[in-house]
């Protein structure tokens, strides 16, 4: 079974849940400066969101040019990850319309676990039927970072209870962990081509 | 001529439609728990119409790659498949905002049974320019789900004259007998280059 | 230079358009069958949009099936002929929701005419690259069905002062004319091989 | 690393920006001619922004075919492009809304110029995984017209301020600059074939 219609198609839903978001901010009513300066919690939540949905297509051309073949498991665990990727724009709207209150930033946090979980499967997918003496699972290693990730956002849900600009400031954090390239996946492949 | 760029639009279509739906969960105007499920009906409708499409992109991936050409007939039936399975974020809409009323469920159904009638067409066009001894009429079989659902959907429509809520019911079930992966084409396909 | 990721970036742009005239069908407010039939003006707009969107993108791939190159210029067509095509779903809102009226109607035919003359620039920019005797030029042929087309347009746009609905039936018959697939490119290519 | 994907991914972008801003111009109430015209400023924004993300898609199809391979640091200066171009629906809604105030276009030539930047940045990494002497980077050139138009950006904003029409006509000017077809690339590309 070929990986190709599967890239296509996760494409697809990546470039539009990236850019519908847009729609959700809504044109201010007024031409002036502060018309515009009025939309800033809504803009920030985009900006965070588009990261984001960007580092998992990331995330995600990389570890699909790594995997040589998808099985039928390996197709839903991709649904059940777009699934959880489709609600960010939602729960990004909820967030900036609300100018970060409580419950909207606990369930932005929520979905990201969701998602990085769905994440998880699917390599983990992809890792079993590729073997683990195989090149695909040289390159997921133990993939520490998504672990991190999953453990930052139950913190930051956490801590949004004292105050939920502290969980937006950690999900902003945990994107940056991300924004970093990742070599990991380069000098495993080189080490082990160079043995 | 080549199936490549059908799949290409079938592809972009399927990503949009799978995708655009969640435009139409509008943000919830408060932002505490209880205006979140205050959409639980439309956030519900967003689940089953997200497993439906991925469901039909999943079929629709498994036989394309299954055949080995394609025709002008094959062309537009692809397009009758899209045209109903676009209807599915407006029934998904109409049917969440109303909570499940009878219409709106009855006209869920409706869709899925044209929908399942146009994939029908689809299947035997590919089937007919494939020859009834190809691999790909192997695949295709008697195609008993797809006829089980158009029979359970009838079901359900009739039976949300009772309550709409047994309708929905059945749509869910026929959602998770698809969801069960098909082994059918992978042993087919085996046995027949077993002997 | 490749014909490649033109046929992908147009297959996005017609899989989008085609998908996203759905969300101008808003959904009824009430939950009863009279509400659903309240918006019949506004469905028979996207089922003549929904088929001629299908038409061009079905024509375009059998054209750059055909095409063996393209240039600058080609691109260059092949964005205007986007652009009148991404006015669809505005007038098809327009149309729709105004229920047929003059105007509306008389833009509809506007938009198509647009549409048509940029296709008629496109497939003679390819033509004039693959030179008078390729395989490309016996596919166009003299493009009767296009000016066919266009003239129709015409006339239904000067019925429309009669009655619009004279107009949108004679977009209705020009579909019609379209979806009947064109065997002429089969034919031709027979033959010249034949020869 | 392969730049399938990444075309893949932009066009599905580019693809959904230059369609979803349709989405934006809203069906005006009545039937007539005068409501149609009440649009004019948002039309002509919409015919803009379309021009400018045509020109955008066209130059970054030009570059990806003259490279031969990219990095992560492309992937992440492409995802700032389409980042900047995400924006565009956007700030033309709030430009045609707003019938060109003064604050609109300066935020449209500040969304520009950025655009401008990060498309800057995507070539000077290509240039710098390609080297000095390649053929990418005989393409590339000085790429003076880039350097120009973010100059003339400049100069628009700044008189905006006397009138925000002149800043609009500029943006127009720059953008008819671009769509004369760069020969550039192909002169170059024979020159140095030629010796």
């Amino acid at each position: 079974m070929g990986k190709g219609r599967l890239e296509a198609f996760s494409d697809g839903v990546f470039a539009i849940i990236i850019t519908i978001m847009v729609l959700e901010m809504k044109v201010p009513h007024g031409a002036d400066l502060q018309s515009l300066f009025s939309i800033k919690y809504v803009f920030l939540s985009y900006v965070l969101s588009f990261t984001y949905v960007a580092i998992y297509w990331n995330n995600h051309h990389h570890m699909m040019h790594a995997a040589t073949r998808v099985s039928g498991g390996v197709l839903w665990m991709n649904i059940l990850l777009l699934f959880w990727l489709s609600l960010i724009p939602f729960t990004t709207a909820w967030m900036g319309e609300n100018q970060f209150s409580l419950w909207p930033v606990v369930m932005y946090g929520f979905i990201l676990i969701m998602a990085a979980i769905a994440y998880y499967f699917l390599a983990h997918c992809l890792g079993s039927i590729h073997g683990k003496d195989s090149k695909f699972s040289l390159y997921l290693g133990n993939d520490r970072k998504g672990k991190i990730s999953v453990l930052m956002y139950a913190i930051a849900i956490g801590l949004s209870f004292v105050h939920p600009i502290i969980g937006f400031g950690i999900y902003v954090l945990v994107a940056a962990m991300w924004f970093i390239p990742d070599k990991r996946f380069e000098n495993k492949i080189n080490d082990s081509s160079g043995q």
